[in-house]
């Protein structure tokens, strides 16, 4: 039987969503806790992606299978109780045995919080970038519109980035602001490794002004990281929901 | 110079406010930044009271006397340089020097956060007390009526409490909901050694069935300690405000 689930989990205490020897990462937890609750025997999961050290999760999606009979409804109260705090099941649900939470992903959604306030706050120390500088925001409303589309993202990638194939579609950008914390959201068919936090350090440069945004066209077709901003810290970053086709 | 300032804290990575031999104390990250300040001279600061491990303070105040000249609106920004960044000088002031934090408090304002999401949100775990049953809001209500009001709160406090007056004077309780959040407003004259999680315990008891409300004036009348319910966790615990004459 497969099935599916919704993760959260607070990346502050995490090596990264993918399994890694001798580090604490989130599917090495949640394996752990798969591999308690069938007596020993070896569970592998399966996500939508990774996630980076420190990067957050509302709503991954991950499966796995299993023989143990749990009816859907208990699944999460279930494997939770063998997680640690930091990791969460939301919800699990049967789902058809050719289903891919890797594989079948139609869109996913990441946000990016910035907090705003002039001191520094304690408590979103881990949860948010504190940008507390003057941001126009009718310049990254325009960078914005230049970024939605299909696109060779290139510029907008790690150098790491394994993928020969670079040309993605950004749905939808924008962003609101609410109690000093002002939250990007980023909807797309997919993300190259880093292109978030990099759209996010490119944004704020083109709000402080030093990127005009009538560039951002010439900077997609040269192909060149360094012709973007700053990687944006990993701990503003939340992975925000994944979209299939069911 | 006598200075005033209001400081917030999460509380997760200290052994509460006040000094400790070999513990990670608010108190003793404070006077280590002032002492760098100060070029390695002692600076004792005095805050309005104490709060124990695990609990947070949005507007924690304390003062301490210094002979460096700082502009008021600087001293923030030049202490919180020197501080961890769960630590944070919100406001500073200049004040008379026969102002004391804690001798001169007329109330204080505490908060106490309770998550009521089904499954437990890892992001608040530091932050709320996870509490996802059923709660009738209404013998809540009628159980803040009775607390409400100048009482001795024996029954409210620790065993513990080494302070022989326990008559307080509650001048207001209240709570409200926001996203699954439910928040418990506290404002009194004082609140005597684990009163506040004390109170929030017997609401909870009130609001699950297993205390009817028409009990509390006995309980007050008792001065009983073990009458009342548990002492919910310090996590969910927030110093909100801190209130003087001027």
């Amino acid at each position: 039987m497969r099935v599916k689930c919704t993760v959260s989990y607070d990346g502050t205490g995490f090596s990264g969503f993918q399994i890694q020897p001798g580090q604490r990462t989130v599917q090495g937890e949640i394996e752990r806790g798969l591999k308690k609750l069938h007596k020993g025997q070896e569970v592998k999961v399966f996500a939508s992606g990774r996630t980076d050290a420190g990067v957050h999760a509302i709503g991954q999606v991950l499966h796995f299978d299993t023989e143990i009979y749990i009816p859907e409804s208990r699944w999460p109260n279930a494997l939770n109780s063998l997680l640690p705090e930091d990791v969460a099941i939301q919800a699990a649900a049967f789902i058809e045995e050719d289903f891919h939470a890797r594989y079948h992903v139609r869109a996913k959604e990441y946000r990016y919080k910035v907090s705003r306030s002039e001191v520094r706050d304690v408590f979103s120390r881990n949860y948010a970038y504190h940008y507390p500088y003057k941001l126009d925001y009718v310049k990254m409303r325009e960078a914005i519109k230049f970024l939605i589309g299909t696109h060779d993202f290139t510029s907008f990638c790690s150098a790491k980035t394994d993928k020969e194939d670079r040309i993605r579609t950004l749905y939808d950008i924008e962003f609101y602001e609410e109690d000093d914390v002002l939250t990007f959201r980023f909807v797309g068919d997919g993300f190259l490794y880093n292109m978030v936090r990099i759209l996010v350090g490119t944004l704020i440069n083109a709000g402080r002004g030093v990127l005009d945004p009538y560039r951002i066209p010439d900077i997609l077709k040269a192909r060149d990281r360094s012709l973007c901003g700053k990687t944006a810290p990993g701990s503003g970053l939340y992975l925000w929901k994944v979209y299939y086709d069911n």
